[in-house]
């Protein structure tokens, strides 16, 4: 495995250096876009990791997966009237299909979805506080490290300049899908977003997704198996925006993209995969990510299909 | 004069009764949907009112024909490069057409226009109270008739609902096409739409555009000539929303209308016409006082076409 | 007048050159762009020109103007039922309008609209020879010439590169909005567009638009007064496609402009306006032929508003 | 399995009489609702089926596999200029993404698409009747069925109400995207998806997509393993138009639904499904077809997430 690793390594270093880092995020526009880190956790446990797999980055809309998993646990089905699980067709960011669909985000992963998603986990704890607290203690529980927080410089900076986040809120809350008061929404939104992880804690936070929702190493259930096989699903379908197919044929597995440029991917049974390079391609994906998932799927053979 | 509008109101109010008033804006879901007032201006000072002429209602979106009047005034071209003049083909508040088109609104008149407008007019003051103070000025001097106010709790109840104008906002502020701080432009820009007229003073304020930008009354000139005819323009092209080519065909004059169940129309050279009736029709127009003008208009054979 | 003709003449001289003659019409890529010609007919008969003001060119969509007056003769407020009279914010031939309203045009002006005017006449007639013979014989009614024809290398021209409106038209008969055979359907349409007219006949055959609907000439009555000042409205409102209130604004006149470089307009009671020059602007118009009509209205003071 | 397959039937048998057969097909149209099958073939050769799953019916959509299949063979990556695997977030017929991008289709799997794909094959074989004897060549050797033929009958009575896809084909030809004459393109995709099977010639046909583009049986490779592989990953984000997300989630498998009641979904390494019940959900997709399908991979634990 550490072979594989060092092999795609090895081959995507000569891209570093195209794409663009995320530039609408003052803070994260500034970070350095010639990193690259991956790491694989095993569902035996096992883990291997290469590059800067222990410098931690903004997981961005990572985080989506992680407060979906919650409100889903939350509020099983009754969540789906409320957020679908169709892929969009338009940017992360688009507002012409909500208006047209009254306000029902397409899926969980795009941002409208995410919001909704966050307002209802406020709603469950009649709290924001406690919301992105349960969020935080989530996501430590998930990768078992309890060093995991918010970067509250990061959170401040997308505040700031989330003129198309405050849109999307707004416009639901003028179809009555946000229940809760807007910006403690969109604050308890952008520092979900805004936690710091390094790629060895993401590939080892997601290892539920690949084993049927209990974690194989604490032995907790997080969810069922019925619900990590949709988690998945979606994730394929919708997990990387407007170029989601695009990610299903190239790489071939589940995955979420964030736009501080981390990716995970999942196999089922077997692993989940987490990897880490800021520039990012047109679709605003990691570039140089998407690529190694690509070589390291070809070089193993794996994949679901 | 007085014996064509006897004529209109007896026709029309058998149609009282039918439209809904507004319900979006709690304040003014109360108001009696039964009403009905009509009031002519002619550039020879002579006026003319049947119904509640005297009853003030919320203009709300006529305002936008004065904050625009003043907005060409101090930007004249210029202003062209943040609000367009074309017909938007959709209703008054959809954010589609802005997305496609990065944030330029494509009239005035649609919500998302009149926002720009109140943007620059508190750029202009570098002050959003002397902004509306001088919007409130500028009416009172119309209209020669200094006791009209803002309905400040109708204001409040338009801030409380007013997410969609949020959205537009937001994504116009995204878009970089919004310059002042987003909650005092669209305070300011409710407090514009809650002035309250009744339809005297309203015709008579907008005697100007029937008389090539100057006052004829007083003398005064508050546009250039080409400017008023202009607005005109936008008037007929624009001004009812995505029922505008509508009201053109049936009414053949400029026209505004508000949610409140105003309208004001322009006969070029000879006179100002305002009507008043709070249900609207399902495009967002009074129905009974978009009735009363095209009875108005057939029965005196005016028409600018 | 004819001084004023020869100033404008003048002062758009210069401007030749500039905007492109369309392309997608093989045979209509062929012109010279650097012609202009202007005419007038007052509504007492008497008639000025300028330039090649007798040189035929191809009318292109002003024909719509008279096949939309047959129409509306023939079906009268049936006929809006099948096409609207709303500006529709989008290019002359887009399908995304028609297909989210069910098929039903926004205008008679954009193509959709035409086509379908095109389909009504047709049935009409139970016959496209006899519905094209009938525009065609109405066309030298309205400029008392028996010369005007149709120019069929034109057409046929049309007709192998008419693929978008192929489609309008099936994605319409799909919605049932077609009633006769799609090909009959739009060779009449492309027959009718490809009539070639100089300005002088142009102008000479609207005045029944400056008249309400009776040619001041010959007193035959071609359409009652409210048909005519409602084509007007419309023209006003739809006459350029998306750049119909830009028009409004410049020029201040109902008018219609066609591919080919002409434009007409018409002023209420006194006279009718037609100009040619083939060179487009990026909205489809002529541009030396907008600007011409523009400082037209400036230097006389004629406008509607 | 076969016990399986008969607790899938009984379970499914009440849900017969909901949803609606497809009524555009007027030969379609005709056939009885209350039909059930599905044929499942294992890699290793054996076959089960219950219903009636002997007896063909219109393949419709499902053969766009085939054809795809086909297309990547001849044209491999160059393919992808052509036509995109990105989910579509919209109807199976719809205009509107179409216009916005430039006649480039999403996916190969909605009408679009396939049309493309269908002349793309025209062009290789520089002949239309060659490209639909290479396809039905095709079908049969995957099947190992000689049987298998065009239904002239129903691809007629496609031709005849094909006018949304003769819009589709009109639009894409107008942006350079079809090669051939549209009619021949047409008829050749009408009478592609005219073909008649039953479920078990379905599912032994697809038998190289569930084993890395070999077929098991007759060792005859057909495609890449890459190839194959994604194939499998458009049909999972693609395969069910703008239910793709909700299949996925529901069924866990690659899928491809046809109008005519079919659906097709493949288990990676292990087997090939086909089902078939011609009443339609509103997505167009077989209501009880999907929801067998969606009870087999409960019961036997099956997906590929």
């Amino acid at each position: 495995m550490l072979a594989v690793l060092n092999e795609v390594q090895q081959e995507v270093t000569p891209l570093l250096g195209q794409g663009t880092v995320a530039q609408y995020i003052p803070e994260l526009a500034k970070v350095d876009p010639n990193q690259f880190a991956m790491a694989v956790t095993l569902t035996n446990g096992e883990s291997f990791g290469v590059g800067s797999f222990e410098k931690p980055f903004s997981i961005q809309s990572i985080s989506k997966v992680f407060s979906y998993t919650l409100a889903l646990r939350y509020y099983q089905d009754d969540l789906f009237k409320r957020v679908w699980r169709e892929p969009s067709g338009d940017p992360f960011n688009s507002l012409v299909q909500l208006e047209y669909e009254d306000g029902i985000p397409r899926n969980p992963f795009i941002n409208a979805g995410a919001i909704v998603v966050c307002d209802s986990l406020i709603s469950h704890f009649a709290d924001p506080k406690k919301a992105l607290h349960d969020i935080m203690i989530f996501i430590r529980e998930c990768c078992d490290d309890h060093s995991i927080a918010v970067n509250h410089t990061v959170a401040e900076s997308e505040m700031q300049c989330g003129f198309r986040n405050l849109a999307l809120a707004n416009l639901m809350k003028g179809f009555g899908n946000i229940d809760n008061d807007i910006d403690q929404v969109l604050q308890t939104y952008f520092q979900q977003c805004s936690a710091d992880m390094n790629v060895s804690q993401l590939s080892r936070s997601m290892l539920y997704l690949a084993n049927d929702g209990v974690d194989p190493i604490s032995g907790k259930t997080f969810i069922s198996e019925a619900q990590a096989k949709r988690i998945n699903s979606i994730m394929l379908t919708c997990g990387h925006y407007d170029a989601s197919g695009d990610f299903a044929f190239r790489v071939g597995l589940p995955g979420k993209s964030g736009v501080g440029g981390g990716i995970v991917a999942i196999v089922p049974g077997e692993m989940s995969i987490a990897v880490y390079s800021p520039a990012l391609n047109n679709n605003g994906n990691s570039l140089v990510g998407t690529k190694a998932l690509e070589l390291f799927t070809s070089k193993t053979g794996i994949s679901i299909f």
